[in-house]
């Protein structure tokens, strides 16, 4: 190898934490940081690979040496969006890591609206002791909606918690054992007695909204969405209106069709709505650096990369 | 059978939903209701059978007809300590009924302790988005003490969680799953590396304070206590004087050496300590009248019950 690749580690905040955890794993490259646009842009031209998180879009035309973009995360919407990406760079993901945290994420919330959890901390909060009747899990049923690595973390738990599972992946096939299967075509179907409906989905074209009016309509009305995938698989308007009218149980929100949720939106008050900050799959820096570290090795020996990312499809 | 049995039915605040319940099951049985200690001791002299929880103690005298009691809950240590009680009277508990749920409110609380709820509902109550770092169950070790069946349940979900798991039994022997298994001996041994330490040990004389000021000093600063089982299983005061101390990183707590909690224990207002009104095994009057049913139709038709205790080992 004439000399080592250059890498610009692209993040918000993080960017630091990222490059201090290749460092610390040897990674063989040299580091270029950047943590606002401007510095992108200024360093892009140096780049023959971006590990990066939401890259500025304009930024893309000035890496001109640029073979290879790594994502932080799982949703690459972004960068198959950027029409000044060369369409020869490749594109990876962050697959099989987040999955078993954003299951987490989906059962503690679950969890703490059935077992009462906010009258629970009220309780406490006045040293009362009071008995309350609390709820299950167990027989419930659930749905979810995108079978790839997330989505199989969320039905393995479910099934621990002996809920009742049912599944939806873009062609009505999967290897994920499920008590019902339905494909595209099955989205009244699939909702219509749900308990909980999870959205484990990309962002496509074929997904954009597609959570309609008409899906909200066909759940029960005391069901709860929750969606950790993206916020625009949702009519987030139809959302709203679907809870203030009480037609809907409730919801558990992390992502959103615009992020941050403006302050102003309904959703942060609306009751029964539960909504944090896109946290559900943290970027653990080590980790998702880990699977970078191990990409960064087979790009340099010319071998296939993991969790690439096929353009067309979006994912 | 000459004539039905007479059931005399005893719960403090629940004993009508239990009579609903058998009623609609169409129990074989004369039904007798009381919800307070007066009722209890004017009617436990009919009383054949008797389906209670926390029956008072001096009414087991005045029960001279009676031939099985069937515990409503999974504990039965006011039962078998109740001297007035003939030897020859039948005892039974409640057995796999409550190990679901009772996991389910150790993972509920594990999550949300982990997955930082109190800091992500505070901040929507401000409607602010701010990221913040929250971590995983993943990895982390668990050790559960006590392998009956709430245990089991206990278990099975840690590794759905992706933990490390560690058991603690009576026997040291268990034919539950677990990492590294341990018996009573090994306590400090056993506790000395978890991250969390769960109780679902029934209370026995052999497991009275069991967790001791020496089993806390044993344990990790960052550590969580749980316990589902019994209260006096721990040294209530040495649990306080540790947590107070930081020489544990937190408990949580649904039952308690003197229940309810007394107004004025420092546990109510500890940081890092949840305490619940034992909830955790929610006696929903329709399953545990379902099992009191069918034990019923064994006892009338001369078969052996199920979750039948020995009354010397108390469980």
């Amino acid at each position: 190898m004439a000399s080592l690749p250059k890498v610009l580690i692209y993040a918000a905040h993080s960017a630091p934490a990222y490059a201090e955890a290749l460092r610390r794993l040897g990674s063989p490259a040299q580091l270029l940081v950047a943590q606002d646009p401007d510095e992108a842009r200024r360093l892009a031209p140096q780049a023959d690979v971006l590990f990066s998180w939401r890259f500025p879009q304009d930024a893309y035309a000035l890496a001109h040496r640029l073979r290879w973009v790594q994502s932080m995360g799982a949703g690459v919407e972004d960068i198959v969006a950027a029409e000044e990406l060369r369409r020869d760079v490749l594109v990876t993901r962050v697959v099989d890591q987040f999955g078993g945290m954003i299951a987490e994420y989906v059962f503690s919330e679950l969890l703490a609206r059935v077992r009462q959890h906010p009258q629970l901390r009220a309780q406490q909060a006045e040293s009362r002791w009071q008995h309350i009747e609390v709820g299950t899990l167990e027989g419930s049923r659930i749905g979810v909606a995108g079978l790839g690595s997330i989505g199989r973390e969320i039905v393995r738990k479910a099934r621990a918690f002996d809920m009742q599972v049912s599944g939806l992946s873009r062609t009505g096939e999967s290897d994920v054992e499920v008590d019902r299967l339905f494909g595209p075509e099955g989205w009244p179907d699939f909702v219509g007695d749900l308990d909980v409906l999870v959205l484990a989905l990309p962002l496509t074209p074929d997904t954009r909204e597609v959570v309609s009016e008409k899906v909200l309509a066909a759940m029960r009305p005391t069901s709860v969405l929750v969606n950790i995938g993206r916020g625009a698989t949702v009519d987030q308007a139809a959302l709203v209106h679907a809870l203030q009218a009480g037609r809907l149980g409730g919801a558990i929100l992390d992502v959103f069709r615009e992020e941050p949720l403006p302050e102003q939106s309904p959703l942060w008050t609306l009751p029964g709505v539960i909504v944090t900050p896109h946290v559900s799959g943290p970027s653990i820096a080590g980790r998702v650096a880990g699977l970078f570290h191990e990409n960064l090795s087979r790009f340099n020996a010319g071998k296939a990369l993991r969790g690439l990312v096929d353009r067309r499809a979006g994912y």
